[in-house]
Order: structure tokens, then C-alpha cells, then sequence
């Protein structure tokens, strides 16, 4: 079906467009009261993201609540552990939790390669639903999280400030770690091209703990996955955001892919020197920033947009929106982005 | 006195060493069973906070067995917001946990500058008592925590992965949020220079948070206080350490202070481009090769040595050590430094 917004392809793809196309991560879920009424009408986080009725209406909601260019499929990274064979539970205010972790080599015999139609049916059930009810308004972008990240939840067990369990497996088992980041990097290749094939338009990739590795560690331990997953990816443009990862801004130049994710952090000019001129940057202004008054919301899009320019660029906050975080505030950042991008490209 | 290893000094002071000082963050405590014994005789962390003797005793434990160039006294950049008013408790497992946190200008009027004698005897004392004991064997690090990340547990209560509570006051309370990061600003620096007269021989910030700030946010609200309280200290040599501001290396270069200490992020060459070679670098070894074989830490030891160089350059890692790593492990760093740092020079 084609496209009738199709922006942030456009976009992806390093062709013109009208706007700068945007989206905000985590915008499925977290802020809508009227996600919070789905959330509330069954016992779980995990039992809506299996439910891909429902995981299609939260899908679409901020399509039509807020009018952002791009719809992303709503559902968790760690499904990925779990099709592996690694469950996990969502405990309220806490976060995911691994009643059984990896501790040794020998704990990989219980795991497989995730088989995307057997075992994450339901994300792509949902991926279906949701394109059928889209109808072609906006693209739907598909995700999975990087073997690093995903690695550290499974070694892990759990949130971390600095994940020192997984890390320490990176010097004391590196051939088992790299055997697991294998079986992550192929069951998420399979899994990505099972999401393009029901219907996802784009790809993202989130390295969700990046930026808690030493350089030489990221390249070896991170950077080698994610470049295997966007050279198995050639359907569909692919996304990294590698959240932290400042270092490895040089390298992500040559990564196989059209869009590179920026956090907050990272200057903008600074980025574009680094990673050069044949990506699409995606980001990245301060998700607090949507704490602020309208019109300091307005300002602070406008400089961002100022400073990324007319070209490659799909807006977005730096990071996930918070929870807290009032939808009118968010209506005010995606309407200061297409009327002000729209200007800029006017004059 | 006179110290009988002044090499941290002279190394912070930029003068000839014949080998790289070393020492570690976090070595007073955590990582000795020796300390566990004394922390383990009391009812809390805090009560040993509190207690001059046994303060003193656990920061001279590492000086004694692992053999650093250095003793930093043994206490919490948390005793600025209780001499200010609002004390906090350390939960075990958790951390620390304020009962009560600054919601709003009006709660400013609960506070007041901390008054160092008055309210921060207790880290005096100890400094006396440690310094008497050492009897010039190292030098003694003083230390607090800078401003903005005081700032983020007044407002948060506790530690948070993406402190926005604190972060939201920015947005939306520029004013208070300056009052006060002032009030801790000025508690700060009488705090620092009574350790000094107490008897640290040099005194580092650390700015645990830095990481979290855009870069506009960061001079505005970090900065700036670092700035006052650099400028302020004037008879013994200064480390910063931000952790995270990669961003913030070039302005880093103008502070009025000595070292600059970096996290295992952070390039070394780049950094040393960045800040210059008017500073001492401080680090940078990330703290998880501790968990290597010793022949692996001593070839990270050295490869950090040889991209140091032989001049302004402290050893030590680039965060904090952590709480499961075998003392002998630190051993092997401690002393590749002491053996390779002398035959890089002696070459």
C-alpha cells in the first residue's frame, strides 16, 4: 500500500522533503491518558504487548492524538531474550526483572536462535493489525533492541546503573559473550526481516546501554552486531540509535544504514562533522526541554531545527519522552517542527 | 609537614615525577575486608561517616595494603545537604534516601549555607585524626561533590537513572534552581577550605552527574559553580572530575584548577587535545578490566600508561572501584603502574 505521509522515509532516504518529518520515541504508550485506559483494562504491560488488537490501538493513538509523522509498533526489546527462552517480568516502578539469568557458558545450552513466526507471532500480529487500521496515513517503524543492550539484560537480570555483571562477562567469558551476542544479533535479523515482511516501513535498532562501554569494548562487543544486522537489513531504511555512545560517532559513518539516532548529548554540528554527510541524523532535543512553557518549547525546537538544517533530518527528543511529561507539551513540539521546518525551507 | 611521597602533588602541580602516582576512587572502603570489619562494628555507613576515629582508620586501610600514592579521607559528598538541612539516610542495596527534598522556592527557607566548623566538624576531625596517623607517608585528598550533582538529591531524594525531577526544576524554576546551587556553592567552598586547613594537601570535585545535562545546561548549572569554587581554592591544587561531560572537555581547559580527572569513556588523546596541556589528566582505566586476569589488567595498565605519557598524568580508574573486585586485582594495577610508569621514564 502506498504511503500517504511517507516523510520519514523520504527523509531516511537523504531525499527533499516538504518538512522535516517527526516522531518521539516512546510515544506509543507512557504519556496518552487514553493509553493508560488500555493499559489499566488488562493486568500487565507484558499481556498488552501480546495482545496485538490492543497493541495496534496503542500503536495508532498518537497518530491521531498528537499527529506525528511515524507510528512505532508498541512492544519491548526483551521480547527478544524471551523468544530465546529467557522470560521476563515487568514489575511496576521498577522495571523488567530475569527470573533466570546467563551466569556461565553452560547456560547458553538452554537457549536457541528465536524462531520470529513461532515465537513473536504476536509482534508481528500486532504489526498487522496496525497497518491494516493505519491504512497508509503514516509509516510504521519496527524495532528490536541491540545484542549489547539486550546481552545486558539477560546477564544481568535486571536495570543496572553500570551493568558491571555484564561487563565483567566481556573480560572473564569473551568467547561465550561473543557466542551469545551472536545468537541475539541472528535471532533479531530474523526477527526484524519478519517485522519488514508484515508490514514495517523502517527499522530501528536501540543500543539502549551503549554509552557504558569503553571504545575498544564498543567496537568489539556492540558495533560488530549492529553492523551485521544492518548489512542482513536491504528492504527497508534501518535507524541506530546507540544512546551514549559519543565515541563511536566516527565509526557509525560507515555503519550500512541510513539514519543515526542522537542523544541529547551530542552537539549537532559536532555529529554531522563526525558522522558526515551521508546520513540522516534522528534527534535529539532534551526530553526535559518539554518540561518548559510553550514558548520555551518553541524556542528550544526552533534552535534545534536551526542547527540541524533542511536536509537528512528527522526530528525527535534525545531519549524516550518521559512518562510525566503533558501531551499538550508534546503537541507544541511536533507543531513548532512542521510549521517552522516548513519556513525554513520556504525562505 | 612534609610528605614523604609528594608524587600526586607534584604530578597535580604539572612538576617531574620519576614515576605515575596512583591511587583509586572509592578505595577507602567497599573493597577491603579489613573495611567491612570496622563498617560492619557500627550500626551504618553514616554513623561511620560520623566517627572520626574509625574514618580515619578505613582511609589510611588502603594506604597500608594496597600501597596508593594517596589517602582520601573517608566520607559521602551527601553531608552538604544534611549540614544544609536536609539529611539523608543510606538504605543497603539501594542508597542514599533523603525524607525530605526541595519541591519549591518556599522550601529554600528550611535551609541555610552549611557552616563547615558548626555542622561538618565530624569530616574535620577525621581529617585531623587521619593526617595525624599518616604522618606524611602520602598526600590526603579532600573532596566534595560539585553543585549540580548536590543539587540532583535535593531535588530527586535518591538516585534516579535520569534524575528529570531535578532536571524539570531547571526548566522550570531558573531562579530557585540558582539560589540554590549558590547556597550549595558557597557551603561548598568554606567546606573545602576547612578540609584544606584541616590538612587535605588537595581536594577534587566530583561531579557524579555531570553526564545527564545538555551542554547549554551544563555550563549554565554546573559550570558556573565549578568555575566559583576553582577560583576560590587557592592554596592546594584542585581536581574536577565531571563524569559523562565528554562535551565539556574544551571548556575544561579554561577552569582555574589543576587536574582534570576523566571516566573510561573518554579518549585520551582527544581529551588531552581538547584540554590542553596547561592540566594534569587524571584516570582512566575502566573499572571493569579489574575484573581480568592479572596478566589482562597489566596489559590495560600498560597500554593506559603509554597513552598517558609520562607527564600531567595520575593514575587511577575512570569511575569509581567496584564493590566485588579482588583487592589483589587492584594490587596488580597498583603496582604495573609503579613498576612501567618508572621504566617509561628510565627509557
Amino acid at each position: 500500500m502506498e504511503l500517504k505521509n511517507d516523510l520519514l522515509i523520504r527523509a531516511a532516504k537523504g531525499e527533499k522533503v516538504e518538512r522535516t518529518p517527526v516522531w518521539l520515541m516512546r510515544q506509543a504508550g507512557r504519556i496518552l491518558p487514553e493509553y493508560r485506559a488500555v493499559r489499566n483494562s488488562l493486568s500487565g504491560f507484558i499481556e498488552l504487548v501480546k495482545n496485538p488488537e490492543l497493541a495496534a490501538e496503542v500503536t495508532i493513538q498518537p497518530v491521531d492524538i498528537l499527529g506525528v509523522d511515524a507510528a512505532i509498533i508498541f512492544s519491548d526489546i526483551l521480547v527478544i531474550p524471551e523468544a530465546m527462552g529467557l522470560p521476563y517480568e515487568m514489575v511496576e516502578k521498577k522495571g523488567p526483572w530475569f527470573p533466570k539469568t546467563i551466569n556461565s557458558p553452560e547456560d547458553l545450552s538452554n537457549l536457541k536462535v528465536a524462531d520470529a513466526e513461532s515465537d513473536l507471532g504476536y509482534v508481528l500480529d500486532a504489526i498487522k493489525v496496525t497497518k491494516k487500521e493505519l491504512d497508509g496515513r503514516v509509516p510504521l517503524i519496527g524495532f528490536a533492541g541491540a545484542p549489547w543492550t539486550i546481552f545486558c539484560y539477560m546477564i544481568e537480570g535486571q536495570g543496572s546503573k553500570t551493568f558491571s555483571k555484564a561487563r565483567k562477562m566481556l573480560y572473564n567469558e569473551p568467547v561465550m559473550s561473543d557466542q551469545l551476542l551472536q545468537m541475539i544479533t541472528d535471532s533479531t535479523i530474523e526477527y526484524l526481516r519478519a517485522q519488514i515482511a508484515a508490514g514495517a516501513n523502517i527499522v530501528q535498532v536501540f543500543d539502549s546501554w551503549a554509552g557504558i562501554l569503553p571504545s575498544d569494548h564498543y567496537q568489539k562487543f556492540s558495533m560488530k552486531y549492529i553492523t551485521q544486522i544492518c548489512d542482513a537489513i536491504e528492504e527497508v531504511p534501518v535507524t541506530v540509535f546507540a544512546k551514549g555512545a559519543y565515541f563511536a560517532r566516527p565509526e557509525m559513518r560507515h555503519l550500512n544504514c541510513e539514519t543515526i539516532g542522537l542523544d541529547w548529548n551530542m552537539g549537532i554540528a559536532e555529529s554531522r562533522r563526525l558522522i558526515g554527510e551521508g546520513k540522516t541524523l534522528q534527534g535529539n532535543l532534551d526530553p526535559c526541554a518539554l518540561y518548559g512553557s510553550p514558548s520555551e518549547i518553541e524556542t528550544a525546537t526552533k534552535k534545534m531545527l536551526d542547527d540541524f538544517g533542511t536536509s537528512r533530518h528527522i526530528a525527535n527528543l534525545g531519549h524516550g519522552v518521559y512518562p510525566d511529561i503533558d501531551p499538550e507539551k508534546v503537541k507544541v513540539f511536533i507543531q513548532t517542527v512542521k510549521e517552522y521546518s516548513a519556513q525554513l525551507r520556504a525562505q
